[in-house]
């Protein structure tokens, strides 16, 4: 609550952590989850032993403000790749994590401390952008499915999260989940859930902003996918893509064509979240056309 | 197509009909669609005997333009009871049919033809107002769903329709079907397709209107039911309301309370139509609360 009586959500000591990372990394150590093994170098302080304690190099540097879709991320082999980030300030430098797959655990918390999840999703990234979502995670196990749920409500309860918190997660070899990145909004990992779950995570949003009790989050069917479409949409080639694909969901961000932006994102439900992945991909293949004649 | 090459849909010769009642009558006998026995009788041309062919008094008058929400419609047992619609023009009287339960069928059409349909639903109403809607119509019979479409497909397709087409159906004891009214716009009695089927009827209107292949309607859920609210919606009530039913819909339409007016309505998806008519009913009964202190 400021002064003028305005009140912001969420709280600006809870979106301070998803400004900077290294923030981010200090309080989930002191409120004890799972995460990277990290440390923080700076010019004047580099030290090739401090690197072991992220299990040495090639590890992964983050510039600690600022980063998004994968800017201001480097796998790194040594100091003199991050020469341009350590003229300017710290950098967090974490171990590169040999997991099994990307997770997602979507939530959010109202004012009061109600709190309410979405199933954990995988994630699938190519260049270090997510490009597919499957909801429901197949195959996940009843612990880290269990596990993620409670991590994201630890965190969203111990940092006074409201509205929509994103948790990024890594499943590890051994079974486990360990935090990867942190988001407090609707979140491109849970677009599916606008056609999957009885409330979408705008709503949800919303909802908790409000202080309205959040709605249900089961789901409508039995698994959905969301497959991100980059660049931009043209609509001419989503007349063609929905005539032969008639369920699917394209979503336009009604954005200016630029590489590589995420411009739109289709979604599809149903039973089978690999089949339904590759329709998904059909459909991002139609609207990817460059030979279309416009 | 206008002289300024703006294009209308859907087109004015198809919208006439929905905007005069005699006219319908008159197309929907053309086109030999069944409907009410029905007859044309004017202030000059009073016939006691013209009633006989609609199967005597009491009968059903309708004003034949402006007709809305049961406005314009009267159960009458004589003549002295429309001298008021009389001394203004003619009156449309039907035969008072004796119908098992009222349904509507509602589909899409787009310029080039293309139409899709939802599955018929059944109307609920309560003082010639649809007060709840469920979807699909419970243990409908596969002649009535069949006849339901071919009949509103046959209608979009004689009458030009583009866009959506809601057909209002009386299901007669003979299981047979008649049709009660028409409407060329998303219709109240397609509201609950928003959370039930993978399109809803306002997306498919902009597809059909905008000339873009329309969505599927397979349904996401087994049923859903709409259930409406009249007067106004106050929000605190329904905060109170989502407190209690977290998987329910409530749509407010932000206008100002009215008695009777459609204010909202609220949507349910799931297994049991008639226990979710009842959760409906329930949610609604919360809203309706008098005795809550604002």
């Amino acid at each position: 609550v400021l002064e003028t009586g305005i009140k912001i959500f969420p709280p600006p000591e809870a979106l301070a952590l998803t400004h900077n990372k290294i923030v981010m990394r200090e309080k989930l150590a002191e409120i004890d989850i799972p995460q990277p093994r990290w440390t923080v170098v700076s010019k004047d302080g580099l030290d090739e032993n401090a690197v072991s304690t992220v299990g040495g190099f090639p590890c992964v540097a983050k510039s600690p403000v600022g980063g998004y879709d994968g800017k201001g991320v480097r796998v790194i082999g040594g100091f003199d790749e991050i020469q341009d980030w350590l003229s300017v300030g710290e950098v967090l430098l974490e171990e590169k994590v040999d997991f099994v797959r990307e997770l997602a655990q979507l939530g959010a918390r109202r004012p009061s401390g109600q709190w309410s999840a979405w199933p954990v999703v995988e994630t699938r990234q190519v260049g270090g952008v997510c490009s597919e979502v499957l909801a429901p995670a197949p195959e996940v196990t009843d612990a880290v499915r269990k596990r993620a749920e409670e991590i994201a409500e630890k965190i969203a309860r111990e940092i006074r999260v409201v509205g929509v918190l994103a948790v990024e997660l890594f499943e590890t070899k051994e079974g486990g989940v360990i935090v990867n990145e942190l988001a407090m909004r609707p979140h491109n990992s849970g677009h599916v859930f606008t056609e999957l779950s009885v409330t979408s995570q705008f709503e949800q949003h919303l909802r908790a902003v409000l202080d309205i009790p959040l709605g249900a989050t089961e789901l409508r069917a039995e698994t959905g996918v969301m497959v991100n479409v980059f660049g931009g949409v043209d609509h001419h080639l989503v007349k063609i893509a929905a005539e032969e694909f008639p369920a699917a969901k394209i979503h336009s961000y009604q954005k200016s064509p630029r590489a590589g932006r995420k411009a739109g994102h289709i979604v599809l439900t149903g039973a089978n979240p690999e089949a339904l992945i590759e329709e998904g991909l059909a459909v991002r293949s139609v609207l990817d056309r460059a030979d279309y004649d416009r």
